[in-house]
C-alpha cells in the first residue's frame, strides 16, 4: 500500500520545523531495535523493508497534503514551502527481510540530517512492526508444522486492509504456502487457495447435492468442507462425489475438517479415503489454529496434509505488539544514548555479526568474525542495492531458519540465543555512562 | 481507505461462481453478530459501517482485477464477464455506528441473492471487526478517564496503515478528543495534537535550550516533554520557559510526563506550576497507558489534564480479536440456522429492541416496545439513508453511553447486560431445532 508522508505523528513534523527553525541540521543516526524479546518469543523475524524503501523513494508532499497542513494554522509558510520540495537525502542500512534477530540488534539504521531522520520514525516503526510481528508468529507455526501445507485464512479478522495484506505477505515469507486473500495474491503473486463455506453447503437440499454442484463448477479445483452435519457421513459423500469426478477424468483435491476431534476425524477420514483408493485426496484442517494447536494435534497423531490458519496468527494474538524502539544513537558524529531505569541501550552506529554459535553486536566500524547483517540499502536518498523478490526472501528465511538450533524454536519454553556485545561497544557504553552520571 | 473487490477470500468468488453455475439465485439474508462477548468485555461498540457503505457503492471489478482473476486459470470466462458488469443489488440493514451491542444482537444484515450476499462477507467482517474492536477498547478508556482529554498516540504500533487510521477514527467516536495521526486528521478532520520526543531534547546542549528552541518555533502551541533527565528539574525549566513566553505575550500549553511515578510527579508538577501562576498549563501523561493504568493512577490521586494513549489501545492488546460471525439466517424466504455444539444462534431476520432496562432480540417483523436498532441503509444497491458525520456519531455514542448503567462499565468485573430473546424468536428456534434433529 502506498504510504502518504502524512502517515506520521504530528510531532515529527513540528520537530522537523523546530529543528530547521533553530538551524539544527547536524547529521544523526537512528537505529530500530528491541531491548528485550517478548516473554513468549525466542526470536523475531525481520520484515517490512520493502514498504520503507518504497516510502522513501516516493516521499513527496502533495498539494493536498500541504493544503491540509496549512489549514492547521500551526506551521510557518517557509516550512510548508520547504516540505513541497522535500526529498530524503540520507542513508538507510538494514538487515535482509526474513532475517532472525534478537535483543539489542539494530535491524535498520537511518543516517541523515536530524530533521530528516526524525521524520521517518513513525512510518518505519509502524510498518516494520506490523510486518515483523506477523512474520515472527508465522515462523512459529512453520516451525511446528512438519512440512505440512500452510495457508493464511486470517483476512476476516486482521486489523484492516493493510494488516490483511501484511499477514498474507509475511506469513508467506515465513514458510506459509498460500493465502485466501485474493488482493494479496494479485499484489504479491502469492498462490491463492480456498475451499467452500458452511453456508454454501446449507443452501442446497442435501450435502451431497452441494458437493456435486461445487465439483461440477470446479472439477479441477475442489476441496469439500465435510463437517456441516455429520463429519464421517460428510467424508463418505465426498468420496462418492470424488468417484463421480474420477469417472469424468478429474480428481478431487481435498476435504476440509473445520470442527470436532481433529485427531480422530483426520485418522478416520484418511482411512476411508485410502480404502476408496483416494490416496491423493488431501486432508485440510482449519478452525481456531495457531502454533500451539497445530503442535498438539500433530503430536497426538492427526493425519493432515495442510492447515488453514486464521485469526490467532493474523492478529498475533498471544503477543499482539512488539516493543520496537527507534533511538538516536549518534548526533553530529558523536555516539549518544538515552538510558532510563531498566531501559538499557548501546550508543553509536552498530553492526551485527552472525557467527556460528551466536551473534555479536559491535560498532559499525569493527571487523569481527561472522556475517555482517546490516547492509547499505539507500544512499543520498537513492536505492543502491537491488531488493530480493518475495520468493527469494522466503527461500532466505527458510535457509537460515533451518540452520538455527532446534532449541530456540521451542514454542512453549523460553530459550535464549547467545547475543554478546563486543568489547569496543561495551567500553563505549561504560565511557558514556560515566559521562552521563557525572552530568557531562 | 478504498476497498478493492479483491479484498476477499478466494472462496467467496468460487462460491459465487458455483452458485451461478448451478442456478442458485435465491434471496438470502446474512447477519453479523457475536455469539458471546469476550471474557474481558461487558459490551461492544459497533463501528465501521461507513467503510462498508463506501465499498458497496463503489464495488466494481476493474480491468486489472479481471485480468488477475483470469491469470489464475480457475474461473470460466462467462463468470469473469459477469463480474465486469457486477453491481450490488440488495439491501443492507445496520445499527448506527457508535451503538453499544451485546451477544446475539445482529449489528448488520445483508439481504440479496445468495451469491451477492456471500461475496461481501470477508470485507464486512474485516472492516466491522477492526473498527468495532478499537471503538470498544477506546470506550473502556473513555469510561474511566473522568472527562480528561484523551489523545490517540498509537500509530507506531498499530497493525499497519488502515489500522492506524481506524484507531484514530474509532477512538474519536468512542470519546477521544484527538490523534497524533496526521493522515487521519486530514481524512477524518479529527483534531491533531503532538508534543516533542526525547530525541529532540537530547539534540540540544541542554534541556532548557531545547525547550526554548521549540517554544520559539511554536509559541502558541508548545507542550514540553519534561522527563528526559530529571523530571522535577525538567518542570522547573519548563516553568522558566513558560515565563519567558509570557513576557512575549504567549502561554505555554502544557507539559508531558512519560515515565516515573506519575501520581507523585503529577502532583508535584501541578503544585510547582500553580505556585508559578501557571494554572493554565496542562499536564499530559503518556507511556504504556490503557484503561487499567489510567483508572489506577486517577484513583491514586494523579492530577492530570489529559492522556496520550498508545500501543495497548491501538492493538486492543488484552482482547486482540472478537469472534464476529456472518451467518446465513434466511434462504429463499425460509428462516435457517446452523448450530453446532456450544454454538447457538437464532434463525431468521431479526430486529433488536432497546428498552429501558435491557434489550430484546425479536423477529424482524415483530413490533415490540423499545427503540428498534437496525435501520435500512441500502436498498436496490443504493443508499437510502444519509449517514451521520463523525462528530454526530461521536455525540450519539456519548449520549447513549451515559445512559447505560455504571455497573456494566466496570473494567475489572464481568457484568451482564440483560438481553432477552422474544417469545416468537424462541418458538422459531425450537421449531427449527426439532426439524433439524429429526433430520427434516
Amino acid at each position: 500500500m502506498k504510504l502518504s508522508p502524512l502517515f506520521t505523528d504530528l510531532y515529527q513534523l513540528t520537530m522537523m520545523c523546530a529543528y530547521l527553525d533553530n538551524n539544527k541540521r547536524e547529521w544523526a543516526a537512528f537505529e530500530l531495535f528491541v531491548r528485550e524479546l517478548p516473554e513468549k518469543r525466542n526470536y523475531l523475524v525481520y520484515a517490512g523493508l520493502q514498504e520503507i524503501v518504497d516510502l522513501i523513494e516516493s516521499l513527496r508532499f502533495s498539494k493536498e497534503d500541504i493544503d491540509y497542513l496549512y489549514s492547521l494554522k500551526l506551521f510557518p509558510d517557509w516550512f510548508l514551502d520547504f516540505l513541497k520540495e522535500y526529498r530524503f537525502s540520507g542513508l538507510l542500512y538494514s538487515m535482509k527481510e526474513g532475517t532472525l534477530f534478537f535483543q539489542h540488534e539494530p535491524v535498520l539504521r537511518v543516517e541523515a540530517p536530524i530533521y530528516e531522520a526524525q521524520l521517518l520514525e513513525t512510518a518505519i516503526m509502524n510498518q516494520i512492526h506490523a510486518s515483523s510481528l506477523i512474520a515472527t508468529k508465522a515462523a512459529r507455526v512453520f516451525s511446528v508444522s512438519k512440512g505440512k501445507l500452510l495457508a493464511d485464512f486470517s483476512l476476516r479478522r486482521t486489523h484492516g486492509i493493510d494488516a490483511g495484506l501484511k499477514v498474507a505477505r509475511n506469513s508467506y515469507i515465513a514458510g506459509f504456502n498460500s493465502t485466501s486473500n485474493v488482493l494479496a495474491g494479485k499484489i504479491y503473486k502469492i498462490p491463492v487457495v480456498g475451499t467452500v463455506a458452511h453456508s454454501f453447503i446449507t443452501c442446497f437440499d442435501s450435502e451431497e447435492e452441494a458437493f456435486r454442484a461445487y465439483a461440477k463448477t470446479f472439477p479441477h479445483n475442489t476441496v469439500l468442507l465435510v463437517d456441516t452435519y455429520d463429519t464421517i457421513e460428510g467424508v463418505k459423500k465426498a468420496i462418492k462425489v470424488a468417484k463421480e469426478l474420477e469417472s469424468k477424468g478429474y480428481k478431487l483435491k481435498g476435504i476440509r475438517l473445520d470442527s470436532g476431534d481433529i485427531v480422530e476425524l483426520s485418522r478416520i477420514s484418511r482411512r476411508l479415503l485410502d480404502e476408496a483408493g483416494l490416496n491423493h485426496v488431501k486432508i485440510i484442517v482449519s478452525g481456531g489454529l495457531d502454533e500451539y494447536k497445530i503442535d498438539e494435534i500433530l503430536k497426538e497423531g492427526a493425519i493432515v496434509d495442510g492447515f488453514g490458519v486464521g485469526t490467532r496468527v493474523g492478529t498475533s494474538a498471544d503477543v499482539p505488539y512488539i516493543d520496537f524502539v527507534y533511538k538516536l544513537v549518534e548526533f553530529d558524529k558523536k555516539p549518544v544514548m538515552k538510558t532510563s531505569k531498566g531501559k538499557k541501550m548501546y550508543p553509536g552506529r552498530k553492526q551485527v555479526f552472525r557467527q556460528k554459535n551466536g551473534d555479536v553486536v559491535g560498532s559499525f566500524d569493527e571487523k569481527l568474525p561472522g556475517e555482517p547483517l546490516l547492509e547499505k540499502i539507500i544512499e543520498n536518498g537513492n536505492l543502491v542495492k537491488e531488493l530480493p523478490s518475495l520468493n527469494e526472501i522466503r527461500d532466505y528465511f527458510i535457509y537460515q531458519f533451518n540452520k538455527f538450533p532446534e532449541r530456540i524454536k521451542n514454542i512453549h519454553r523460553k530459550e535464549e540465543y547467545p547475543v554478546t556485545i563486543s568489547q569496543k561497544l561495551e567500553n563505549l557504553y561504560e565511557t558514556l555512562m560515566k559521562k552521563l552520571l557525572s552530568g557531562g
